[in-house]
């Protein structure tokens, strides 16, 4: 996944245009992932899609030489920047650059979607090192009508009912926000292709806030079916994962995350804000979707959020690989979450005679028999394996399994639906 | 404050009186307050009106010298003695004298309302400094058929909804029990006195317990109209706020004094218990009003509680000001909490073109957002401005205010009644 | 209690048997039990009663000389050994031997009730003092159909409503596990029989699990009736008590309990688990029984567990008594809790007047005012003395003698059937 981040690192991503088409088309070499296309000035909800963005080149120069460099790094100028091509004295040109002078050799990230304007952005040390005199500023973008770019990929499951999996891809060169969470939801993408599939997935790689709100005023009728939904971003740096809850709460996404969290060191499970990443429109009152939002540090939780400092080496290989993991966790509980009936409710029933003693050794036997009892006790056609999974601290795997090896001895069933 | 509690702290106050009487007409200096009579001998619930008690003065002479002299403080004599003018032994006294071994220097409070009885109550010291030998005792008061007197004060809302604020004045001189009371609760209804009010308030000083007890008994009616209610006491001292619950713990009033004083460092909130002071009565399971109670030391909480120790050296003007702005933003909670349906619930609609970022600059700039947000999130039409300040965090005003900000925008209407 | 466990402790228990039976019969001179036989073959819900074993004696010998004696310790013989009568070398035997190399002096328990096969069990020490050579082995058993016994004591109540009281009698010589349980049942159904009984009281003296599992089979129309129930075991070692809820979890029971161990230091309360002794098959699905366990230190929590070390130094008559008094507490509980109404809910009554100032004097005083306080607060004919134990942190006891005063008084009723 890193190689994935490493590749599209220098590409120039906004909320529209050629850096996002680029990056998408990268991303559907991996996955089968469809481009969606919003003409600007489309009503979408309460907003209207802008104008398209586009950049060529742009630069600082003094005496010929470049002083500040869009080649070197896409964050030095200001997303959506409109065109220029002036020269302007310092002076002139300071309230255009930004800097953040407590962290002297770091580029901020700045943006301008809807206010026209232009700047650059640099390190404080190297606007100390601009001395008077007269520059030459070009900034080589357009900014005319044209259309917002997404990515949609849906693999079809069993049944309609689907899980909307998020994440934003509107930044240009930082790492963990968010090539982080575009490299890990490719990879689940893939995977869960890859494999048998009962709910219906539907992954999204959006700009951020915009891409949410058109993709909720094209996709009503989809927003019915969805039983379970997940953002994804900042899942790369070292802090553990974050699960912050969905505005119901208590939705099965909430319980199943919550769950896969809790079973392993350091995770975190916070309550709904309606501050963050697209979480906030999937639960906005008039959709109030189960989506959830999977991180490790939350927006501006790092010292390096929205600066150049977040950069590959920020994140780790085995930190994307966990949260993957964890990600496959809970598919795999919203997958497989199940009421059971127990076939012998009178008494418990005889293991033994029916080869249900433990397969295993060590100290997974205790853990194993335990399953079984807490299935065969709970099991009254109302509580399901997850109900049982946070009753007993059980891990969800060894209780679907335990369940599978009941179904198979004849003392548990399915149950019917409520 | 503090000079109104000085003013009223040498009157010598009990359930019923001159005393009293002076005392609510002192009131009645600052607030439209209406003396109520219930003559002696009335039946009120369980209870009877007692006979009134007087006193004029009282005293222990020894050789024509006053050793312990009432005139010196209301506390020398048991509230309710009965008349006695006698010659006795130190021996025959002793069965009436009263002090706080512990406590040398302080003088008791002590009273006898429902046993006819006399005593003197005087330091430890004082009395071990008495020799043997006759003394003349003197206690020139009359306790016979009169009438209780409370004070009452109604400022109509626009609506009959009715806060109910209560304070005792039966305590002789004792500062933060309850002069603390009574100058708070006075300034707190002169301050509302002076506003618009969307819901009614009622003002009672009244003697402990017969008091209320008394007003319960003739006011049914009102009883039906009380949404939320306060006792007051003992808010003077140094101890932070505390609040204490009604019977139903969750009454309007309990989640807004449990908001406000959350939002302050040290503010502590109890459960409700069938003691302390006049919210027994309201909360008796007959009647089961929304009454919580505010105090800071509560009763027997504090060292100097029930003695002269409990001097106008214990009680602050900070710390009275502290309790009355509570009072009021508790007030304020109750006044201004309201339902709202957003207008725009697809998604986050578009702030910036409704002129809706922050009015402010600064740290204040940040909540002032969220507040924003929390709001259109949560007004779904069954949630509160209180509901959003409990899940939020955020302080009621700052909600209240941008829910305000958000009616004018037209993206938040007033939600129907349920 | 302990000279109970004393005569008790020499006898050979197991799940079926003569050692079973003698138990039974001296429990019987104390309590009036009734035995009762299932017949081996017999099947019960999804288990079948096994045929009866029975031991005369047992021994490993060397030259005529015993190196492992039943008759010293019935511990020697794992329980429901076969007969056996051979001449084994030391290599041969091994596998037939248990021991617990970490407890060198100590012989481990060990059962084969399903597995057709015989063993001993011996310290360490002693095995590795068993040199190579012929060893005559004997197993003087019988393993042949006959019955399972288990006994039973109804003391009939007011009503037909029961509590469930059930131990386990399968264990041979190991004092906490389950003389103790065995000594305090005794003594508690003594102590029940010998007072008036609202409810009625049953009292199971059972083999562990099969036991239970026939008794639920015979007993459909008892189970219906149960209103409370408590498994009782290891109650005599030093750890302080523990109660483990019901799988219902808020039963009357769960409460009760809850609320007497939380009035002594160092009760635990701990959640419903499906591992542990009877109440696995009471609280099984098809019964859902409300049935908690009360006991010390639960199932392998003690280091002595299932070993010789389990013996009579290991437990005290003063922990025993002290499980005795709060078992006797629970059933007080259940037998009392009561729904009163307040005769005079409108304000607090005079309590002066009705000679209802506390009887006792001291700092018991306080607690039996605010008892009678809490009662008329709370009696609106919902709510139990039990919840005003739970609201208020008084003992129930108190509370229980406190509402009988008021009701005498003319204050309260008891309320009628919801």
């Amino acid at each position: 996944m890193k190689e994935h981040m490493t590749e599209l690192f220098p590409l120039c991503r906004s909320i529209t245009g050629e850096g996002v088409r680029e990056t998408l088309r990268a991303i559907a070499t991996r996955v089968p992932l469809e481009l969606r296309e919003v003409a600007s000035g489309t009503q979408v909800l309460d907003w209207t899609v802008p104008d398209e963005w586009n950049i060529r080149d742009a630069y600082i120069a003094r005496d010929g030489e470049r002083v500040v460099d869009f080649a070197s790094s896409n964050l030095h100028v200001v997303s959506y920047s409109e065109p220029v091509r002036q020269e302007l004295s310092l002076e002139e040109l300071r309230s255009h650059l930004h800097t953040l002078p407590e962290h002297p050799d770091w580029i901020p990230y700045r943006t301008s979607y809807y206010d026209r304007d232009w700047g650059f952005c640099l390190t404080q040390r190297e606007l100390e090192s601009m001395t008077d005199g007269a520059y030459d500023v070009v900034v080589d973008s357009t900014l005319e009508p044209g259309s917002l770019t997404y990515g949609e990929c849906v693999l079809a499951g069993e049944v309609s009912d689907e899980v909307l999996l998020s994440t934003h891809v509107c930044h240009p060169s930082l790492a963990n926000d968010n090539l982080s969470g575009i490299a890990v939801l490719t990879e689940l993408g893939a995977a869960l292709a890859s494999r048998p599939r009962r709910l219906t997935i539907r992954l999204l790689f959006i700009p951020g806030t915009i891409g949410s709100i058109a993709w909720l005023a094209r996709n009503e009728a989809v927003t019915e079916r969805v039983v379970a939904g997940l953002v994804v971003a900042c899942v790369g740096d070292a802090a553990p994962l974050t699960y912050k809850r969905s505005r119901r709460g208590i939705a099965q996404v909430d319980r199943a995350a919550g769950h896969v969290l809790g079973q392993r060191d350091g995770g975190r499970v916070v309550d709904f804000v309606p501050w963050g990443w697209d979480e906030r429109q999937f639960n906005s009152p008039g959709f109030d979707l189960p989506v959830g939002s999977l991180s490790r540090s939350r927006e501006g939780e790092f010292e390096e959020y929205h600066s150049s400092a977040d950069d590959l080496d920020l994140v780790s290989e085995g930190q994307l690989e966990d949260a993957l993991a964890a990600l496959l966790e809970i598919v795999d509980v919203l997958e497989r979450d199940e009421r059971y009936v127990n076939l012998a409710p009178r008494g418990e029933p005889q293991l033994g005679r029916r080869g249900l003693y433990p397969s295993v050794g060590g100290g997974a036997q205790a853990e194993e028999q335990l399953a079984l009892l807490w299935l065969l006790n709970q099991s009254d056609g109302r509580s399901s394996v997850l109900d049982v999974a946070e009753r007993s601290g059980l891990p969800f795997g060894v209780l679907a399994a335990a369940a599978e090896r009941l179904v198979g001895a004849g003392l548990l069933a399915e149950a019917p639906p409520p």
